[in-house]
This record gives structure tokens, C-alpha cells and sequence, in this order.
């Protein structure tokens, strides 16, 4: 028997790779001789570059890089296993978590940190980066991180303008003849779950402004500083920066990722799944096993555990979900790949006691346990 | 797929014909093609006639009887599908819940109602009696039942005693001449999971007696009469109803039907699977799925569960026990037949929430559809 176990965290409870290795103690009571083998699952949110890291043998780097209100941070990015592959989660070097509640400025907050991590792991051999958007402070369309990487956007005066969100308006003149030499070499696979273009009421600014720290007013000065910047880079570059499905992902990291760098903007699932090679870790796969927190019958909860599932069912191998909760209104779990859904939960508790790791620890082991035994004993009935 | 279902109810939230009706549809949505059968199960206590008349396809009969402390109750009892068992819970004529709590009194309270039943019942053809004890607010040693039967209890004047445990101290001779003929016909199987003799420290009184209204007086009073009772019988009949395991069982009705009715004890879920003949009901079966509301990997809880789970185990058929709470401290129930058990909740919530016989009814039905899922999903592993 063969199980591929690629489970998402179970957010504030357990780790994809603990709670895998408590499904793998309860296959192993069971199967003793059961082949596991786990791939840290996540969605191209929070987790994402951790799962990435470990399904590729890869290493943390830790690297000191500009803020997003130009203060040093200590950013870590993870290398894969066989040195090519950078894997950054943007917010590392320009993420919300960076600043205090109080001191948000999407005007001001730059992406320059971001370019810091490309170059860094260029200088360390890499030319292939997995990005994963999501969580920034920052509304600068990635101007910063281009700024670093060896693109100028000069003013009227023909200066380089400044960070942030209200420096784009200022932005006259795009100058790539500096561009890092290496950076041309590289390509980018960005996990994008948003579909926003660039500006307008649907736009970076309208959208995610007001959660940075954004004012109405802000809201709108930043709105205009994106529309007027894809307006030069149109007339100078001949490139559409704003009709980007996900341009205006991470304050428009989307859009310079894909317009400038020749990004591939993909969801992140499909991106990790790729990443992951999952495709050929099933083969010969007898059983996957996934979940996640909460399984949702009918929202977009679970994303991970859906992405997989699917790609299992195509293979006709049975996909058991676990969770710590599973809601059972308008249930389409199972017609999206997954053979069955269980909740982890041995008896009534809070949700509190039910988040414990230490529980959820326990019952992953035992649900997993009493589901294989139930494997082993039906058996004689797929037998007659 | 011959899926035989057989839970106890989940006390305090779902009946057994309620629940195993969840677990049928949960069955057949996965395999229409199923054939599912219900026996309602019970271990001898609280449920046991209602799931005996429904195994024999019997019927309810409604009779006006004297209760424990002489007034009239409306008490039911079951005739099997055949007419000729009776099954009979002693609590339905001198139950504790017939009598208002500050009410009780066990120097009182007579059994004389349960003679009423077996009458009834012998008068309407039957001469078979299942009979559960438990839960009776007497301490007569049955002598009530007794003298509704025909015999007598004379004090040393020669004149019947009167009822309750404070009479038994006057009975002096015993008269047997009287007994209602069909009474010798008839053979009687008793439910009863207590071990305790009629008297001593470990007798009805001193174990049940507190329960029942006793004071510590009344107890001393009603054991010595128990003594005393046991004396007599044992030089006039040559009949030892002290040392019977189990005649200490409601108040002394145990040690009446063992000694005077050659009644034959037998644990209560014992005499279920014999009654309802599961060895003969368990042929051809693929599945059981029984279930109890709380499963207990340690204690005793779960007897019926654990009662059919051996019985399968011998015939090998794999058992899923279902339950509102599974312990997993000390877990022993797979190595008692128990294939595997999960417990039905899907999601942290109160217990009140979960033992509300909707969301029961809801998890009972769609945990069953999702393990059947994986059944289903894992031939494909067992045809390898």
C-alpha cells in the first residue's frame, strides 16, 4: 500500500507536517508495511513557502532587506533543494505584519525589499523564482522592486522618484537600459488568487487600499498614481500593464511581475501542484489523504484539498479528507474528487479545546487509524 | 452489499429505529442496491422491550395495574409477533418514576403490579416471559409479584402479610398451594446485569436501598427483613434465593424469579442477541454498523455495541461502531470485535447542540454515506 499524504496546516491548530506525521503513526498501525509519503500541502497563501520549501528539499535563507517604510528587516526566502529555484513570499520584505497598526502609509511603503531577495538569490544562482503575492503593504505597482532590479522611473526632471504609492504620478519617463543583466535570464512563476486589474473601483487601490491604512482620499491619490503609471508604461513600453488579470494583486506586484518581468501569474494551488509534481507523485498511489482546518461543502475553503483531490480522481485514486470541522450544508465535496470527508473530532468541545495541537495531534492519529482498519476489514467484501 | 444495523439508541437524542434509519439512507445513497436490516438493540435496560417487541414484530399492550405504593398505573408491556412471549419491564409497574420523589418508600412498595402483568399476559396465551429488571422503586424480594401469582405469605397468625419490604420481617410460613395453575408452564428469562446476593452489605438493600428513599435505619430494617425472608424460605422450600448472583437485582425480584419462578438470569445484552437471534440474523452479512451514544474504550459502557461486535467478530464480518463521543484513553473496543469506531460529530459544538436528535439524525446519516464512500472507493486497492 501506497498513501500520499498532502494536507494543508490546520490554521492555528497543527502543521501540515506534524499533523502528516500523525496520519502516517495511524496508517502505520494498521499497515505496518504501508509506504507514506508526505508532501506539505498549501494553497499559495500563508504556509506556501514553507510546503515548497520541504517538497523540495530546500533550505531557508535569511537576508537582511529594506522595509516597507525603509527600515531593515529580516526577510526569509527559501532556496530549493538543487539551488535553482528561489521561493519568496512577498510580504516577507514588504508584508502588513512589518509595520505597527498606526504606521501604515501605502504611500510611502515600498517593494524595494522584495527586489533585495531577487538579487540575492541571484547572486546565489538562482534564475528560476516561485512568488507568492499576498499580504503586502505596499501599493507601489512594484516600482520598488523594480527600482532595485535596475529599471529607473524618472520624473519630469528627469530624477529617480521616490518610494511608495504617491510616487507614481510623478513617474514621466521609464529607463531600462540598466536593467540587472541576470534578471533577463530569470523567469517567475507568481501564485495569484486575485483577479483585479491594476486600477480602478476594482483596482489595487479601491480594493486593498483601505486595509493598508488608506484614507478615501488616499484611496483615490493612489488609484490615480496606478492609472497614471500604466498610462506611461503603455505609451513608452508598449505594454498593457493594467488589463492583467491579477495586476493588482499585492498593490500591484501583479502587474510588474507580469508586465515587467514576464511573470506567470497562476493560481496557487495549480502552482503548487506544479511545483510539487504531483502529477507524478501519484503514480502508483493507492490512497491520498488531505485536509485542511475546515472543509466547506460549498465555498472555496478547502482549496488546496480540492486541487488535489481533482487531480487524484483523475488518476481514480480515492481521496479521504480530514479536518477539524467539515460543514455538511450544500455538500459538493464529493463530486470535486473527494472520495469522503471525516472530522477529526472524538466528542463535543470548544472549538478552543478542538485547536489544541496536541488533540488534533490525537485525533488525526486515531481518525486515520479506525479509517484504515476500516480499509483492511472491508476487504473480504471487495473479495467475495 | 447485506448491511445488518443494530445500535443502541444514543440516549437523551436519537432512538434506535431513528438512528439506524439515518444510517440506512447514509448506506443507500452510496448502494441503492443495499440490503439493509434494523434491529434495534438495547443490553437490557432503559429500551430493551421496545427493541424487543419491534425484533419479534410483536405489539404494545396498555394494562391498568396496582402500583408500588398501591394506586393505579397505566403500565405497558409487549406480546412477541407470535403471542406467545411476554416482555415485561418490571420498572412499568414499580418503577422509580411512577412515585414522586419525596414519596418513596421501599418499606412500602410492592411488585404486586409485575403479577398483574404476567396474569394478564398468561390470560392472553403467553407462557414465555423476557423480563428486565432494573430500575424499581421496591425492596419486597418480589414477594408483591409472588402473591399475585397464587402464593401465599402468612405472618405467625396465620393471615397474609401486607406489601412492601417492611412486611417481609412478619412472614412466618409460606403457602404454595394456591399458585395460578399456568404459572408452572410458564419459563421465565430475565435480564440482569447486577451480581449482588438478596441481603448483607452487598445486598438489595444496603446497595439499592438509598437510591430508592431509604434511611440508614430503613436500610438495616428492610436488609434484616430481606434476611429473615430468605431464612424462611430456605427451611420451609429448601431453597437457598440468598447466594443466586443476581437476586439482590430490583429490590429482591431477582432472587423471586430465580427461586420461586425458576426464572433463569442472564446478562441483559446476552439475552437480547439471543432473543432477537442475531447468530442466525449475522448469515450473509458484508457490514455491521452498531452504535451507542457514548463509546467508552475503558468501562463497561457500550455493552450491547460491544455484545454484537464479538458476535460478528466470530463470524468474521467487519463491525462499525458509530457513537455522538468516542474515548480514546485506553482504547480497547477494536480489540473486542470493533473493526473501527468514529464518532458523528462534524464540528466543535456544545453537547446540548450535539445530542439535539436533528443534527444526530443529520451526522448519523452523513458519516455512514461517507464511510461507505470509502468502501467503495477502495476496492480498486483490494482488486489490485
Amino acid at each position: 500500500m501506497k498513501v500520499l499524504i498532502a494536507m494543508d496546516s490546520f490554521k492555528g491548530s497543527i502543521s501540515s507536517i506534524e499533523g502528516s506525521k500523525a496520519i502516517s503513526q495511524g496508517i502505520h498501525e494498521v499497515y505496518p508495511a504501508a509506504e507514506t509519503v508526505t508532501l506539505p500541502l498549501a494553497d499559495g497563501g500563508e504556509g506556501t513557502v514553507e510546503a515548497l520549501v520541504h517538497a523540495t528539499s530546500g533550505q531557508w535563507i535569511e537576508k537582511s532587506v529594506t522595509g516597507p517604510l525603509g527600515e531593515p528587516v529580516e526577510a526569509l526566502y527559501g532556496i530549493s533543494g538543487d539551488g535553482k529555484t528561489a521561493i519568496i513570499e512577498v510580504a516577507a520584505a514588504c508584508g502588513l505584519p512589518l509595520i505597527p497598526r498606526d504606521s501604515l502609509d501605502p504611500l510611502k511603503a515600498t517593494t524595494y525589499g522584495v527586489g533585495e531577495l531577487i538579487l540575492d538569490a541571484i547572486d546565489k544562482g538562482c534564475r528560476h523564482f516561485i512568488v507568492g503575492l499576498g499580504g503586502s503593504a505596499t501599493n507601489d505597482a512594484g516600482v520598488g522592486m523594480l527600482q532595485e532590479l535596475g529599471f529607473r522611473f524618472e520624473n519630469n526632471q528627469g530624477e529617480e522618484v521616490g518610494y511608495g504609492g504617491g510616487a507614481l504620478a510623478d513617474i514621466e519617463h521609464i529607463n531600462t537600459d540598466n536593467i540587472h543583466p541576470s534578471v533577463k535570464e530569470c523567469t517567475f512563476q507568481v501564485a495569484c488568487d486575485v483577479k483585479n486589474f491594476l486600477h480602478g473601483t476594482d483596482g489595487a487601490a479601491y480594493v486593498y487600499g483601505p486595509q493598508k491604512g488608506a484614507t478615501d482620499e488616499m484611496v483615490r491619490e493612489l488609484d490615480e498614481g496606478l492609472k497614471h503609471f500604466a498610462e506611461r508604461v503603455r505609451d513608452q513600453l508598449d505594454i498593457d500593464i493594467h488589463s492583467i488579470e491579477g495586476a493588482g494583486a499585492a498593490g500591484g506586484l501583479g502587474a510588474a511581475f507580469s508586465g515587467f518581468l514576464n511573470g506567470q501569474l497562476q493560481s496557487g494551488i495549480e502552482l503548487v501542484l506544479e511545483v510539487i509534481d504531483m502529477e507524478k507523485q501519484l503514480q502508483d498511489v493507492d490512497f491520498v489523504i488531505t485536509g485542511e482546518g475546515m472543509l466547506d461543502g460549498q465555498t472555496s475553503m478547502g482549496k488546496a484539498p480540492i486541487g488535489v483531490a481533482q487531480m487524484a480522481k483523475k488518476h481514480g485514486i480515492p481521496v479521504i479528507a480530514l479536518a477539524g470541522a467539515v460543514n455538511q450544508e450544500q455538500f459538493t465535496l464529493n463530486d470535486r474528487g473527494m472520495t469522503s470527508c471525516f472530522s477529526i473530532l472524538s466528542a463535543p468541545m470548544s472549538l478552543d479545546d478542538a485547536m489544541n495541537s496536541v488533540i488534533a495531534y490525537k485525533n488525526l492519529q486515531f481518525t486515520t487509524n479506525q479509517l484504515f482498519r476500516l480499509i483492511k476489514g472491508s476487504e473480504a467484501f471487495h473479495s467475495k
